[in-house]
């Protein structure tokens, strides 16, 4: 355990760091220098543990579990570490999978910062919903092929499917889905509703990370595919619906495949 | 001129760097790693030149100009360039502003190399359309603001206004338009149509770097507001449609104005 010893001179401050995608050297400079003065860091299980090497080796680090729902740490009480040790030790580091905004919850912690008047900076991180798509050979947006992308979550705040699923799967864009697996079977359900059955799917586990798991397919064969590649709840997934995912070098291979058995 | 004294042993790699929103220090470890090990760097208008310093001193640094519409530097004028220098020279590195994929036309350069089976790789920058918004202290979303996040380009690659704007207007997506700032008349009268000339709004040019200006009101407001805080085109500009640009702290002062004004 860290103490400290000058307690009157303590300067708290929370800087929230967006640490990407997953694979660790995806952080950004102003990320890892910001780690490297660091006296608290908070990080959580979508975190790659050895970003903490860059934090001083007297620093104190604190694992706040599942961010989409681990009930011992809810955002109520990692709010609360994170004053509790900026109060205390000084800087506090909120390390953070993926980007901060995007369902990243980062407004209620600088909001949460803020009632208590402690300073606080914002690095963002590169955005799950755009790079894991774009590394697996999927640009969201393409000249001709997706002219926008609507990222939604594939859960509402109150726990049920977002309603706004329905829109998105009518509309043009790019659709990905994050926090969306569980819903997969009611997702695709919606597209084949509105006919939809035969657009391009991925689904990616992992992404950016050495154990990252891809099926590429249509809605119309996307669960069997996903089962196939044994994705599961075990690491986040993402899900793309849309024109761009026949882009990926699997795709035509897969296109081959329906046109020839049907 | 750098000169190449073994040309037998070149190996030809084109590797693509989001370099991020503006602010230098956003760029990940792995796009300086590969900026490191450059032979030739392609850079267009968006980067700061601060990070060609990254690269090795002989490195060749190219500047191909604006990517949103210089005539000196079409994208096939873009490709053939990275191609060439890749063959004759080794590894290029294409540096672009942003992220690679969200209008970024990254698919189109990685195509291009791939046709001449130049090995590429991917290293994803931070997006400007999630990004600066949240570096001004408006999340993309919030739980019970808004679910949602569409990014539209303001036009579309035939160089229309995007059709698809008139969803996103009706959406409860937090709408961000890239590339929109000369279509933001046409936008605000598409919101009000639809009975939106309440809706918050933010336009943001030069976001995350030290000329940055923030335009902060009501989609009835803002041209007014923009142009009191002198925006104009001569940076990137991003417009944010949605209910958590109140967040921002400048809204609750505009609103209070607004409310005793009328």
């Amino acid at each position: 355990m860290a103490t400290v010893t000058e307690k009157q001179y303590i300067d708290p401050k929370i800087t929230l760091v967006g640490a990407g995608p997953g694979d660790p050297d995806l952080i950004s400079i102003k990320g890892v220098n910001a780690l490297k003065t660091a006296n608290v860091i908070l990080y959580d299980a979508l975190v790659d543990e050895r970003l903490l090497d860059y934090a001083p080796q007297e620093s104190i680090k604190v694992y706040v579990g599942n961010p989409s729902g681990d009930e011992n740490f809810s955002q109520g009480v990692v709010n609360q570490l994170m004053v509790d040790y900026a109060l205390n030790f000084g800087h506090v580091v909120r390390l953070k999978g993926g980007d901060l905004f995007v369902f990243g919850r980062g407004y209620e912690e600088l909001d949460y910062a803020a009632s208590y008047s402690i300073e606080t900076a914002i690095i963002p991180g590169i955005s799950s919903a755009i790079s894991i798509p774009g590394l697996q050979g999927i640009p969201v947006t393409h000249s001709g092929s997706s002219e926008s992308l609507w990222i939604l979550s594939g859960t509402d705040s109150k726990g049920n499917l977002s309603t706004e699923l329905r829109d998105a799967a009518r509309s043009s864009a790019t659709v990905v889905v994050l926090l969306g697996f569980d819903r997969l079977a009611e997702i695709v359900a919606i597209y084949q509703e509105i006919g939809k059955g035969g657009l391009p799917t991925a689904v990616i586990q992992n992404g950016s990370m050495t154990n990252e798991k891809t099926a590429i397919g249509l809605v119309n064969t996307i669960i069997e595919t996903a089962e196939e590649k044994g994705i599961d709840n075990t690491g986040p997934v993402l899900l793309v619906f849309g024109a761009t995912v026949e882009l990926h070098h699997d795709f035509q291979r897969i296109k081959q495949f329906f046109e020839s058995s049907f």
